[in-house]
């Protein structure tokens, strides 16, 4: 099964994709990688780091996109782009699976959209991570979490109707769970926007629609999809993440500022603090699939390191395997989605 | 200095406010309190708990307002409810200076808006919090958390003003840092109303505008101000409060399968994670002030306990001690806004 990895973009290209390559093909039997990048530069890096092996591969795409740059222009202009190379080989070869990038969040999207193409019938592609929750064997699939953020209700039940088809796809769960994240559970919450969502989801009966959702039980594992439009998501993503900073920060400045019981209670406390880390630190199960493409792409998070490039390798394979894409593109034809106005 | 505490709403009501009132005339010199409700029950479990100053008196008024119940319906009908005599009270009266109540969102807001009224020339009034953030010594408004789900971008401008005449008359910052909330720091990012709110607030002169912010940055403490509509608002704070309870979760699974050493480490970090859970609660801090009426209206977490309530006096104290009211009559008449289109 082969997979591109965009060598460049995030904060810790190349060095962290190269390594993060090398521990897939090295964990990973039936993987191979293709780097897009520079070739002279990706194949020293490979060999710094004691790579030799056949199953990495690198097709040369020197240029690079900035987060600075206008997406769409940038994706029109820089076909030489570890991007925009790596969007063209997984568009055009059968045999290339999926396509993970750390890169600017805008120029995926783009890239995504005008080079990969949807699916027949998809209105708005969407970037959906599954968040941690309290309980380790359960994931709440997040759809939107920023690539649309204006949306017409009618995205929003599209969205609620290719996450169920994903959750199912992906973790066998027959009739998902799916909830509009709201300002209170209550009916009658919500903007104006979030009103008429509601009452288009509750009379779509390709779904489990259980009401509206609060931030506060997007992490409690209680359902398995939150349909949001891609700006509230994204808030509610990047809030949790901060507060998992802060969390973070202020415990390390209580136990330094706690003495020294405070810091024999932490040695003690070290294995299980890794493990909250590892449970609760969304990078660990991968990046934000853009789902409704006619092919996988991932989007990997900017601050990416090797283990995160790794975990999005491991996840590609798990949607391929889960035969996720014939799946979405038979559901979509089945959907009686309400026509855009 | 006279404030209201409304007996009933909020999870644990009365017995909770009951105990908050009295924590807050035992510990604050001051504070003389009026708790609405019904006037035997309150003053059986006044007595019960050992109370028999007179720093406490109680104002018959039986109703109850449940959150089911329509907000605006309910302020009309229920003239005899805890929250709409209190607020005629707080109305009515020059030396009762603020009020507390835990009850249905809407309700407070509505009764806020039609009883107690604005202040000339606010367009929207808006519940803002302090936000905790990394440092113990800083903390970040957030504006609005939930009052206004559908803003015009001209609303959003008049939250930075608001919003940093309550931060500078709170906290002395003479020019305090707003920030826009959004999914992205860089100039283009944000929805439509965020392209439209950030081109006002960078053109107004009464604000120090610093750009966008993104979800992950409001706890960093690196802005005094993040202007949000209250549907964002909302859903970014619930978000946080939602990961904080994943993470104490998550922490006493893995202390509790983690074996003696776990468990003598959780003890000898008890006084650290103690305090870290007392700076990252934001109960800890009081309730959300809804900003804009002429007088002090607090809203309370619907889960206040007394130790919440207590902290919510506190806060009403302080704000009415800087003198806020006079400073954002003066500071909105003198304002420069947009007007309304």
């Amino acid at each position: 099964m082969k997979i591109i990895i965009d060598a460049y973009g995030g904060d810790y290209s190349p060095i962290e994709m190269i390594k993060g390559s090398i521990t897939a093909v090295n964990s990973i039997d039936d993987v191979e990688i293709i780097i897009t990048g520079d070739k002279e530069q990706i194949e020293n890096l490979l060999k710094e780091n004691g790579y030799t092996g056949d199953r990495i591969s690198v097709y040369h795409a020197p240029e690079t996109i900035s987060c600075e740059e206008s997406p769409t222009m940038a994706i029109r202009k820089k076909k030489e782009s570890s991007l925009v190379a790596g969007l063209n080989l997984l568009k055009e070869n059968d045999e290339i699976v999926a396509m993970i990038s750390a890169g600017s969040t805008g120029a995926v999207l783009a890239g995504g959209l005008f080079i990969v193409g949807r699916i027949n019938g998809v209105k708005r592609p969407a970037l959906a991570p599954f968040l941690p929750t309290m309980y380790e064997d359960k994931k709440t699939l997040l759809i939107d979490c920023g690539a649309n953020v204006d949306c017409k209700p009618e995205y929003l039940q599209q969205f609620a109707v290719m996450g169920s088809i994903y959750v199912k796809s992906m973790r066998g769960i027959e009739n998902p769970k799916v909830a509009l994240l709201s300002n209170g559970i209550e009916d009658t919450k919500g903007n104006d926007q979030i009103h008429k969502a509601f009452e288009i989801l509750k009379n779509t009966k390709e779904i489990n629609f259980v009401g509206n959702i609060e931030g506060r039980d997007m992490f409690t594992g209680e359902v398995d999809v939150v349909v949001s439009d891609g700006f509230t998501g994204n808030v509610a993503m990047k809030a949790a993440e901060g507060t998992i900073n802060v969390f973070t920060s202020v415990l390390k400045q209580e136990i330094k500022g706690g003495g020294l019981f405070a810091k024999l209670g932490y040695l003690l406390l070290k294995k299980p603090l890794k493990r909250l880390k590892k449970r609760i630190n969304y990078t660990e199960v991968g990046g934000s699939p853009f789902v409704g493409l006619n092919k996988i792409l991932i989007k990997s998070h900017g601050s990416s390191k090797a283990n995160t490039i790794y975990s999005c390798v491991l996840q590609a394979v798990e949607i391929h395997k889960s035969n996720y894409i014939e799946k979405m593109k038979e559901g979509i034809e089945k959907s009686s989605i309400i026509e855009e106005k």
